[in-house]
């Protein structure tokens, strides 16, 4: 029997920050091992389809919001295709039908949190998604010689060869209390994989968010890239990223770093390096010396085929990816020790 | 006891014909009074929003089902706000999100008929909203010296001062089969006001269609427009209407007719005759002659003041439009007489 003095134990409640791909990722895999999830999701985007719907329309950044709601829905496969569906010509062309549903019911209920959440009702969600910040707020990053890059895109995609850039939102940006509580209540907060100063750095910037993973009792783990990004993480190991990742939420606020050790075939790694990304190096003594627990193990979709979400045929792998279970698994494992 | 033989009844099978704002009005009345309700939608819309998505993206029009299915909607009004919602700006300027909604469904489900199916889970609507035809037509009006406009819109909004003009559907339509099993099974047809030749004959010469109401046993019922259409039902007294309607679906189809007996305020006629638009009127004699029973009596609306579906403020009434409590308990009596 449960003591009545203490609230019913279901599961255990996991923070997932990020935004784009690998935090699909992890949310994908998560979703069948724990039921009180809460993405907290990156609101500096402004590139593509969300892009415009900013410009135009003065919408909130609807993009990495729709990935969360699509990774942790129940509902039928037709529904989160369509939510997926990119309009491929006329008008519409490039947008997501995502995008514009969230844009189109922000202007409906006057409220993008409002939009999430009914997002997140009509598509079934297991858990919650929760915008890190409900301020319109535009990434920049300010180079040693003054110069500076405005806007996340740009900054995403863009070659600075900077060591440490300094990054900033504008105009200050308020932590999303709702992002503050969930963090304050979970017994693990995941930094998903992603790109460094592109989709992580303006999620953790948020004024408050580093005191808030500071000030909880949860576990903090990092999910390590698994390459480099040419111009801006070239020759990064995994301390590296580690190291990074907590200039932006706190000298030795990480807990455990989960690292990928198999090696990609020399097909994949070939192709990579063509575009100048290599897979992220392990440097044994420096993790023995850090703060936080490294775990290095095998973490990449070595499936040769993989579905393909739009048409649910299979198609051969012709990226390095995570795999979705192998990262909840890891997770998972984390709460039980 | 139930007879094991005989079905249980649950109220009567109605089935609504038309497309637009008339039918809009007689659906959200009917769902008040009865469960199983079809409405069959007129499918040759190429006008506005419809008009575009249907060039750009060979989409089927999905302006008229999504009315049906906001008229037939139980979800919350957050739902069905979003589905009336029109971008203002931008990209999407002058598109009903409804639309966008079910186009890309079409297009997700490679099915008109399953977006519209899956749109109605979406919006939990009573009964169900069937495209008259699948296939992809267009209007077209030939004049007696052999001219001929193409377009619902164009034949909509044109003047062709022209007596019992000829109306094809080009390439040659197919009932849907649902359409005709919901006739079939019906207890009450409802032939919706509107738009007589832009809207309601291109869903009734659907080829089938007459041959559909003529074999079932239900009784079929046509609501009278309230007002004449300049350049195309100039003059047209109720029983004018009622033969233009059974000149498409066959003399002697009708079994009632409902017409409005209730005068408008003059200052709202005045406000109509401006536009060249004037209260139908009645010929007692001719509706005596008439096959079927006439019914009239006052459908307007009488309100002073309406509530804005886009913003839910009342705003002053400033329309001849039918009363859908009204329109809806005529029906009924019908089915209970």
């Amino acid at each position: 029997m449960n003591s009545p003095t203490k609230p019913t134990s279901h599961g255990p409640k996991i923070v997932v920050i990020g935004g784009g791909t690998g935090t699909f990722t992890t949310l994908s895999g998560l979703k069948y091992y724990a039921r009180d999830i809460t993405a907290v999701v990156n609101m500096s985007d402004d590139g593509g389809s969300t892009g415009i719907l900013r410009d135009e329309l003065g919408a909130l950044p609807p993009g990495d919001i729709r990935q969360c709601l699509v990774a942790l829905s129940e509902s039928d496969q037709i529904m989160r295709d369509l939510f997926n569906y990119r309009f491929e010509e006329g008008t519409f062309g490039g947008h997501s039908f995502g995008n514009i549903f969230l844009t189109a019911l922000e202007k409906t209920t006057g409220s993008f949190a409002k939009a999430v959440q009914t997002a997140g009702e009509v598509l079934k969600i297991t858990g919650h998604v929760i915008p890190v910040t409900l301020t319109d707020v535009k990434l920049v990053l300010t180079k040693s010689d003054g110069t500076s890059i405005h806007g996340e895109w740009q900054i995403g995609n863009g070659v600075f060869d900077e060591a440490k850039p300094q990054l900033s939102l504008e105009p200050a940006a308020m932590l999303n209390p709702e992002a503050a509580a969930a963090i304050a209540a979970a017994d693990i907060v995941v930094i998903a994989p992603g790109n460094l100063y592109g989709s992580l750095a303006p999620a953790l910037i948020v004024p408050g968010l580093a005191e808030a993973l500071q000030s909880t009792e949860a576990a903090i783990v990092y999910i390590c890239n698994l390459v480099t990004k040419p111009g801006q993480t070239d020759g990064f190991k995994v301390h590296d990223y580690a190291e990074e990742i907590e200039r932006f939420i706190g000298q030795g606020a990480l807990n455990y770093v989960i690292y990928n050790t198999h090696k990609p075939t020399k097909h994949l790694l070939d192709k990579y390096a063509q575009e100048g990304e290599f897979a992220v190096e392990i440097d044994p003594d420096a993790l023995k010396m850090a703060n936080y627990e490294p775990i290095g193990t095998d973490t990449i979709s070595d499936t040769l085929y993989k579905l393909n979400p739009a048409d649910q045929r299979f198609i051969p792998r012709t990226l390095i990816r995570h795999d979705s279970d192998k990262l909840a698994r890891l997770i998972m494992r984390i709460y039980f020790s």
